[in-house]
């Protein structure tokens, strides 16, 4: 793989990622170069961060002129992964994997979810937009067949850990889990967690805080 | 309210919610007590991070016998300002508006959806669990009957900016965000940002890294 790709903090990617968003908006306007400020209003924060962030990238600027939209979308992409297409199995077909399988960011980037799993008899054998729903007592068979990287938990706290153990002996080399729990894996095996709840208790933390203070 | 609630980091909030998780399968396993470093396992953390995200909120700890269960729980609930109900509306009844009125943490912590909204005229006058879809053209009228505190917006990047200013025009205090944009919004308007694109992009990056470096 490329040599160009750094570790940067977790708050840079996502940093990045909004970044890469803005610049694709001004693709889609025509334009050629952007300014620091105006790439920092558009993804909500502030210049001197945007030039901190993409110094450490290599040269995309030019006094006075700005950034050279193309190459940095370009190189931003190379930085997330996005060059290559990822083959993804999602283990859950409940609501929220539901929402994930047709979440059109996902496959915009190139996230493919070529598997789907359930281990509710009614819903296996299902079918999603061509994908049928599978057993997941089948999954390191369905791993396998999809050379899978990635794998999608949306599945209860208490099955996630041995499903996710499953995956990561299958051979998965990352994990995006919605389930409530904390996962321990080996320490190959990246994990990312997103808790809705803790999403919205961060959010009422600040409400009452916002209330004492104010 | 109280005045015991003070500013703590978003990653000691995020921290904070799985320790509650955690006291809650404590107490429904009947344990008065917990160690930091049992506590520390459950939640994916070390015993030292527990201690010190703890020591700021009060003394629930007895040396030899680790911390009591119910004191900390109720402690860290009213932290997290979980100890009263909130009034939500959510907006937006597509695929990841009907996981989050579905997801049942969401109702166990006291977060309360009590009116959806969307604009697409297939869907309004739909009925959720009762819960009948009204027309987003109604924002107000609606945040004002329900008294709404928080906002789930679950709409397209296009539509986000709009409502987000109209909800926050109402009175709205807090949002939770989940179209793919940075909303921007007077200072007293919470906003937490959930991009499930950058969740997974985030992973990607830490993939390619992980092939660079391995």
């Amino acid at each position: 793989m490329t040599s160009l790709v750094r570790s940067v903090s977790e708050s840079t990617v996502r940093r990045l990622s909004l970044y890469l968003r803005t610049l694709e908006r001004l693709q889609a306007e025509g334009a050629e170069t952007v300014a620091s400020g105006d790439l920092a209003d558009r993804a909500g924060t502030t210049a001197a961060q945007v030039r901190k962030d993409l110094s450490s990238f290599g040269s995309f600027g030019t006094r006075g002129l700005g950034y050279r939209v193309g190459p940095l979308h370009a190189r931003i992409r190379e930085i997330l992964g996005l060059t290559r297409p990822w083959r993804v199995v999602l283990v859950g077909a409940g609501r929220i994997g539901s929402a994930l399988f047709a979440y059109p960011h996902f496959r915009e980037r190139g996230f493919r979810i070529e598997a789907i799993l359930d281990s509710d008899p009614a819903k296996i054998g299902g079918v999603w937009e061509g994908v049928t729903i599978q057993s997941a007592a089948h999954l390191e068979q369905v791993l396998a067949r999809a050379e899978a990287e990635i794998l999608i938990l949306a599945v209860p706290a208490g099955a996630a850990q041995e499903l996710a153990e499953r995956a990561a002996a299958a051979g998965v080399r990352g994990i995006l889990n919605f389930a409530p729990v904390r996962l321990r894996l080996p320490d190959e095996v990246e994990v990312n967690n997103v808790n809705l709840a803790v999403e919205l208790e961060a959010l009422s933390h600040a409400l009452v805080l916002a209330e004492v203070q104010g």
